[in-house]
């Protein structure tokens, strides 16, 4: 079996105006859509950071893909990251967004090949791609209510402007009304706040209430991607620490492992005992070892997308096994495909602590390009589909309006700094830690 | 897919008297052959240990693996080998050879089991099995002249009495002329001596021989299943800093994490850097941890046979690459299905850094099931077949001759102390250290 075609889809996507201590969410996210096709006529998809670097990448590779067999995963790559190992804080994210981060660019290049290729495997085998790495040990995986404070305004702009189901999330009360409406439609059983926006005293307040309405046994996490010093991450951790025990975490309170190290040592020896986990701090495999051995993170927060695919994300899970670290995944903006390729892998890790995070809520049927519509969430997780390969298929006239979308608008890069600048605060930078 | 029949073969294979500080190899070592089918008429086989005990564990199987897919291997190894966290030490074999060792009876039945189905898959998807797992990133493997002090005589007993290929070796000179002639046939690059069984300064006098004979660039390494204590490890150490460069180790000089880790020290403050290799200490994944940590040991020897199979070996490959060790592979008496399954995995793990060890050489071509022969060695390297699953097919008559020998004969387990007072010394016990 060969690899006969690879077609790349650039699509934009409907994002409401959703907050974090990176920024601004544009109007509009950017995907990429990987087509590859085998000289046997099964075609295999996967779904990708979007914009010019991320397509520029792919569309790279094409001469070394075709005529691979598409089986042949592990020498692609080698041959991309080099058989030098990497050292901690390689790929950190603190500063660049992942899809942006050129420390992650041979990784997430190689991880939309990957999934791609093991959607068409999957399909040549007639197994789920989950069987294909090695075989399911769930049926479903369960995600987390990804909460954002918010602007009011739904995502898109002019003519596309969607509607906007939350309103606007600025402040404890909303951030409970946004949770019960989101539980409500995907049945979520475990709840995360991305923070670093308000003043962390109401970011407090919004766990707290959080906790009143939702009860002592709904795990709560917070994320402030970082925007905390040492002192105020130690603060909040003792403000939280009965609402983020039961299953929570506290997510890169500060930046950098050696912080966060300080952090939890102080929190520790008040008997606080919350962990962290990380998906800025801890972005390659040395960064595990780093954090294990000095008690920076406790619960990595892996991405199949920026890990290097499928089978680097069952390395890093069998890693923090053997390490006893915990392990979630992490997310950003994503349609149906990429949902999928999460489900999968998450089904095949065995060492998967806590329910996965996912944005899917915060993206609009309009654009959604897989067949049949919408992936549906039972009790808030996803149920591994009966079909060959990732499960789904396309929908060709959804990937056509995705294109347009993308061709319509300006946007080639994501930039969060530069949409709080353009509609928030003309001054705003971002500044670590800010509180 | 689905298993529609698991067939078990007990045989046994004419093994010459090799020694080791565990003691004395059988006239005849015992293996089990076996095939497993799929409903849709395609077989998968392996080979694992032999004699009652790892034949019972695979036949108390049979009832779990019939209707299962064949694809869905990680939730089976879930359920044999529960999610609890092993410790340090939990598969040590210190005091038992691997096949006999309650301590990786999961594991080892697995693995059996894996390989089988991955056989299975290669043939049902027309791929080589490294592929199924990942992808190859070599197309050959290559293995050592794995040199053993033996007594005059060939395998078998009676009219199934063997040739003696090699003669008897037991004095430097004659290790030499057995690397000789092994090498001659096969064209090994590498050269391993199993120690722990003459006198040290016999042995080292041997691997100063051999450093003679085939000049500084092939590289040495030393094996004596820590039989020395750890003063004598250390002047081993000291008296073969020299041969054992370029690419050699000193393995399982004594026993247990601790003693490797002073043994160790005491040599790298002389300034003597020869790495430290371990089959017998690093067992499990906990190991691996405590050994980088403690630096007891720079290179694992892998085996999937008793590591829980072909995936696990990969989990094994990254983490050792994540935390800076090396990688070989560790063997026992075996026939072609198990070096085409060593070689299978073995071109898919990217950190495989020395040669693999190999008993084939040991083993008689009158015995060889595989349909065509004896695998062929090139410079002392296997080609991955260009053939789907392990690239093997069955000789039914010479696996029926092995049926026959095996039911011939009184043996049901490996017990080498049992050799050694038999046909040596009838007072011989396994001692550690024994110098």
């Amino acid at each position: 079996m060969k690899i006969s075609s690879v077609t790349l889809h650039p699509i934009a996507i409907a994002d409401p105006p959703l907050r974090s201590s990176y920024g601004l969410h544009a109007p509009f996210a950017l995907r990429t859509i990987v087509e590859i096709k085998s000289d046997d006529g099964i075609t295999g998809f996967s779904e990708t950071y979007g914009g010019d670097g991320p397509l520029g990448a792919l569309e790279a590779m094409k001469p070394r893909l075709l005529g691979m067999n598409p089986f042949r995963l592990a020498g692609l790559f080698q041959s991309l990251t080099g058989s030098s190992s990497d050292v901690p804080g390689g790929h950190s994210q603190t500063w660049l967004v992942p899809g942006e981060n050129p420390l992650d660019l041979h990784t997430r290049t190689f991880a939309a090949i990957e999934i791609a290729c093991l959607d068409l495997i999957g399909k040549a085998v007639n197994q789920p791609v989950c069987e294909v790495i090695g075989g399911r040990v769930r049926d479903e995986v369960c995600f987390s209510a990804y909460l954002f404070y918010k602007h009011g305004g739904g995502g898109g702009i002019g003519s596309d402007k969607y509607d906007d189901e939350y309103g606007e999330v600025l402040d404890p009360a909303a951030t409970v009304r946004e949770a019960r409406q989101m539980i409500k439609q995907y049945g979520f059983r475990e709840i995360k706040l991305k923070g670093g926006v308000l003043e962390p005293s109401l970011e407090i307040e919004s766990i707290r209430q959080l906790r009143q309405a939702f009860g002592e046994y709904v795990p709560l996490r917070i994320d402030p991607n970082c925007a905390w010093s040492m002192d105020t991450s130690v603060e909040v951790g003792r403000a939280l620490q009965h609402e983020l025990s039961h299953g929570g975490y506290l997510e890169d309170p500060c930046a950098g492992l050696d912080g966060m190290a300080e952090a939890r040592r102080r929190l520790t020896s008040d008997g606080i005992h919350t962990p962290f986990a990380s998906n800025v701090a801890v972005t390659s495999f040395p960064d595990v070892v780093q954090a294990a051995k000095y008690d920076s993170v406790q619960i990595v927060l892996s991405d199949p997308h920026y890990w290097g695919g499928m089978r680097q994300l069952q390395f890093l899970s069998h890693l923090c096994g053997t390490l006893g670290m915990g392990l979630s995944m992490h997310s950003n903006s994503h349609l149906g495909i990429s949902l999928m390729a999460m489900t999968h892998v998450a089904a095949a890790c065995p060492n998967l602590t806590y329910a996965c995070d996912t944005h899917y809520p915060w993206q609009s049927a309009r654009d959604e390009v897989v067949e049949g519509g919408r992936i549906k969430f039972h009790n808030g997780a996803v149920a591994i589909p009966d079909k060959p390969g990732l499960g789904i298929s396309i929908d060709w006239d959804q990937l056509a309006r995705g294109r347009e979308r993308y061709e319509k608008i300006p946007y080639r890069k994501r930039d969060d700094q530069a949409e709080m600048r353009q509609h928030v605060d003309p001054n705003w930078k971002r500044v670590l830690p800010r509180w």
